[in-house]
């Protein structure tokens, strides 16, 4: 397809275009003449990514151009390619190892890791934006005088869990090896909303269940 | 106990809990000379709420005097005091009614509510902000060229529907029907991120799991 169709079909505009491809976020089309080029599904798929992360996302344009680079860097394995592309991703800033409730979260996350038994995980301590997340988080609570236990956690976790394993086995229908990291990313950037609403629905739905509508 | 213990075990500057008592956000204490007030467990109680509110959920102090209103309204039955004190916390934007996509995606959430069986959700859906919200997630999707259609969806409800079981659960070991209110309102702002986080630990677990860490 040429620009005006990628354009069209992507909803994005053929200057926006132009800009991702300037800056490296998009690859060239196939240059049919000197003023025209030739664009292929790859590029609208491409495209839509690069769109959701800025434009969904925030994520800064330097930041996509490093998460495409591990997500077309084939000579990495599965795990370390989806990994690099996912913790390039804009992630919260480092806790701060000297505070009091930074360093109970961590216990606490530490516990639960141990209760279910996530070994991969707790491999992963030092270097997982999503472990250093979830002491954050945990922190947060403690410094507003509320604690939240690896008991607490341990059944949230667990359903947690099942949704990840929803999120590969679906990430897993996809043919090729970039198409499933794309897939990986699109969820991080897109999905938190839809899951946040699905779960406040499910608390209505739950609530009305248990309590009626007075 | 007094001012200075009240702001010592909350962690709130005596300063933004005098400002917090002047806007009405805390019932005075109980006035034992012209000069000293008196405080309780409950006071301490509601500043941590108070205070995760506006200083993690960003809740405008007008928007906080409005939920402990319906938290503290015992004229209501718990469903409506519960519903009202959630549905009065800031929530997305109403969906454009005349955009392509948010009729789309308005038509697959009501297809998934039907498949889904959830009966009191489907009642709910001209008022409810998690519908609402849950429409402008799936059309922010379908604009950036993906669908998510009904069938994707409903595994994850269900795995939703089971996490707001466990809210629920939680919520109802609290003693009294305000604080089980009050819990309802700190998990809506508190519990998003650790959800979020333990999303992405299982999601790392379950990668290494079937992938190893190469």
């Amino acid at each position: 397809m040429r620009l005006a169709e990628l354009s069209e079909r992507s909803g994005v505009p053929i200057a926006t275009i132009k800009y991702y491809l300037r800056e490296g976020l998009l690859a060239p089309g196939r240059q049919i003449n000197a003023r025209t080029a030739e664009y292929d599904e790859e590029h609208l798929r491409r495209l839509r990514l690069v769109r959701a992360m800025i434009q969904v996302g925030r994520v800064p344009v330097a930041t996509v151009r490093e998460v495409l680079g591990h997500v077309d860097d084939d000579s990495l394995g599965r795990a370390i390619r989806l990994g690099a592309a996912m913790w390039a991703l804009p992630q919260v800033p480092e806790p701060d190892e000297d505070d009091e409730y930074v360093q109970a979260a961590q216990q606490e996350v530490n516990a639960l890791l141990d209760q279910l038994g996530w070994e991969n995980a707790k491999r992963l301590t030092t270097i997982s934006p999503a472990y250093r997340s979830l002491v954050v988080a945990v922190a947060a609570f403690r410094r507003l005088g509320y604690g939240w236990g690896a008991e607490l956690l341990a059944p949230y976790a667990e359903l947690m869990h099942r949704t990840a394993v929803l999120d590969l086995d679906n990430m897993e229908t996809h043919p090729s090896e970039a198409e499933r990291i794309e897939f990986a990313i699109l969820g991080a950037i897109l999905n938190e909303p839809v899951l946040q609403s699905l779960h406040r629905l499910a608390q209505e739905e739950e609530t009305t269940r248990r309590y009626g509508f007075e």
